[in-house]
C-alpha cells in the first residue's frame, strides 16, 4: 500500500473515474469537496486514444473549476480492471481493451503531474469509506452495481486488494452454473443475472418468446435490441409484472451475493453503489426484501449483521471521483 | 487487536485448544515447538466444569512437559465459539453451552497466570500463519473441516476478525435452501451438508431407505445412528458406491465455499485443516475436482489462484495450539 504523500492542506487533486463508456472527472479538495465536474466520451479505439481522453478530462475539469493546471497537485485515477497501483499498470480491462498499459508513466509525462492508479470500484470504496457513509467505520463493503457487478471491502480501516488485486471480483462468481454466459467467459456469473444489460437482455428474450408485458409500449416500433434495462424499471415502477418478475429475480441473485458476503467478511455495513443504486428502485427493493429474508432464516446472519446492513451510497457518482483523489490525499 | 507483550526469548506458553469433546493442550516455545501435548474429554455439564477442566488440562500439559506453573509465562485459549478477546468474555458456545462466560477472569484467578483468549478456528489460522505451510503469506484463507465447517482469513499479514468476530462463518451460509436443518436454525448451511456429523446422517439416511452399501457390513448388527463419518470414508477407500457418492457431493459444495471466499478474498493459498483435512481422503480428491472444475468453468477465478491455491494443513492439530500460544507470543 501507497503511504499518503505529505501534501498542503490547500492542495487540489485531479479525480477521474474512468469508464467504457464516459470518463468523469472534477477537482477535489482536502474536504473532499468536488468542484468542476465533468463527464466526456471515452475514446476506446485504442489505448494511446484511451489515454488522451483521460488527459483531455482531466485538463476540462480543471478549467471548469477555474484554476490552472499549475495549482493541481496530483492526478488520482479509478480504472475498470486490473491494476497494479505499485507499478502504475492496467493488467488487463475488458471494459477499455487494454493489456499492460503503462498509465501512470503516459499521463506522468503528458500531465507532467504525479499519478496514482486504482481500480475503479477500489477507487469509490475508498471515497465511501472516507466521505461517504462508512465514514469512520473499519469495516464495510461496497457493492458497485451498474453496467458490471464488484465488490471492494474495507477491512481494519483499509482498502482490501487481495493477493491480486482482484478481492471482491463476485460479480463474475457463478450463482447458476446453467445460466446465462458471462462476457468474462463463465456461466451464470452474478454480472450476468443481475447487471445492468443483463436485465435488458432477459427482457429481451422473455418478449421473443411472447410474453406480454407494458415494455412493448415502451419499445413501441424500435428493435427489441433498444430495449434497456431503464425501461426494465419504467415498466415495473408502473406495476408490469414481467418487469417486477425481473427484477425481484435480480434482487433474490444480489441478496444472495451481499448475504453469503457478510457471512465471508462479517462487515458492519454494506453499502450500494453504482448507476443502479437509485432510492426506491424495484430492484434495491427486491434486493432488501432478499437479505430481509436470509436474516429471517439464518439466525447466525442475524445475530451477525442485525437488520441496519444495508445502506445506499450517499456520494453516488462523486465516490468514484473522490476516491480517485483520495488515492493521492490518504493513507489507504 | 491485543499488541504482543514483550517477552522473554526462552518464553513457554500453554496452548489450548478447547472442543466440545476434547480438550487438547501443550506447552509451547517461542519457536512454535509443542510439548507435553496432552488431550482430555471435556466436561460440559455446566460452564464452571468446563473451565475446571481446561484448567486441569493446562496443568496437566506442564507436568507432562517437565516444567513447572512458575515456568508458564501466560495461557493462549482457542474457543469453538464467538468470543471478544479484549473483554476476555466468551458470547456464545453451541459446542459448549456457553452464553456469556467470563473465561478469561475465571481462568486467570484459577491459574494465576495472564490468559488470552480468541475463536478457536481463528487461532488456528493463526497458528498455520505463522509456523505453517503459509507462514510468510499475507493473504490466506484457513478452512477448518471437521465437526464444524468455518474459516478465518489472515488479511494484510493479520487475523482478520470482522466486525463481530464472525468473519468466516461460511459452515453456516446456506447453499441449499431446502436442504437438511444446521443445528445452527438455517437450511442447508454448508456444515450440514458437507461436515462429519452431516456425512454420518446422510449415510444413514440412505441406509434407511434400502440402499444396498458396504456400510451395512461395516456397522453389523449395532444400530444405524453409531455410524460415523469414519465409516464412510473407510467404505469410499474400499470403493463403495453410496459412501464415494456422498463425499463427492460434499466435496463439491465445500469446492463451491472454496470458489466463493477465493472470489471475494482473493488469497494467496485456501488452507484446508481439522479433523477431516487428511492426505488421499476421497472427500480432499472430491474438493479438488470440484475446486479444479470452477477454475477451468470461470477463466476470471483462473486468473486469480492459479492451480496452486489449495494446500493442506501442515501443523494438523499444532494448528489450534500453536496458535491459541500465539495469543500471546505475536502480533496479531
Amino acid at each position: 500500500m501507497q503511504q499518503a504523500q505529505t501534501i498542503p492542506h490547500d492542495a487540489l487533486v485531479v479525480g477521474v473515474d474512468v469508464g467504457g463508456t464516459k470518463i468523469a472527472a472534477g477537482v477535489v479538495d482536502t474536504q473532499g469537496n468536488v468542484h468542476g465536474r465533468i463527464k466526456i466520451t471515452t475514446d476506446t479505439s485504442t489505448p494511446e486514444r484511451t489515454l488522451s481522453s483521460i488527459a483531455q478530462g482531466v485538463r476540462s475539469a480543471v478549467q471548469a473549476t477555474g484554476v490552472t493546471m499549475e495549482q493541481v497537485h496530483a492526478v488520482g485515477l479509478g480504472i475498470p480492471g486490473m491494476v497494479d497501483p505499485a507499478q502504475g499498470i492496467c493488467q488487463i480491462s475488458v471494459n477499455l481493451g487494454w493489456q499492460n498499459v503503462e498509465v501512470r508513466s503516459w499521463l506522468e509525462r503528458e500531465l507532467q503531474l504525479p499519478c496514482a492508479i486504482e481500480n475503479d470500484v477500489s477507487a469509490a470504496a475508498l471515497g465511501e469509506s472516507i466521505y461517504g457513509v462508512s465514514k469512520g467505520l473499519d469495516n464495510m463493503v461496497y457493492l458497485s452495481l451498474g453496467t458490471g457487478i464488484a465488490t471492494r471491502a474495507i477491512i481494519n480501516g483499509k482498502l482490501y486488494r487481495g493477493a491480486h488485486g482482484m478481492a471482491g471480483e463476485i460479480g463474475h462468481a457463478s450463482f447458476n452454473p446453467t445460466g446465462p454466459l458471462c462476457r468474462c467467459g463463465g456461466r451464470g456469473c452474478l454480472e450476468a443475472l443481475a447487471a445492468g444489460p443483463a436485465l435488458a437482455l432477459r427482457a429481451q428474450d422473455e418478449l421473443r418468446s411472447g410474453k406480454s408485458s407494458l415494455l412493448r409500449d415502451l419499445i413501441g416500433k424500435q428493435p427489441l435490441e433498444n430495449l434497456r434495462s431503464e425501461d426494465v424499471f419504467e415498466a415495473a415502477r408502473k406495476g408490469d409484472a414481467l418487469a417486477t418478475k425481473i427484477l425481484r429475480e435480480a434482487g433474490q441473485y444480489l441478496a444472495y451475493g451481499i448475504y453469503l458476503l457478510s457471512m465471508s467478511l462479517d462487515p458492519q455495513i454494506v453499502i450500494i453503489g453504482g448507476g443502479l443504486a437509485v432510492e426506491g428502485s424495484p430492484l434495491i427493493e427486491a434486493i432488501h426484501e432478499g437479505v430481509t429474508r436470509w436474516l429471517e432464516n439464518s439466525p447466525i446472519f442475524r445475530e451477525m449483521s442485525g437488520l441496519n446492513l444495508l445502506r445506499l451510497s450517499s456520494l453516488q457518482h462523486d465516490a468514484g471521483i473522490t476516491g480517485a483523489a483520495a488515492l493521492i490525499t490518504s493513507a489507504h
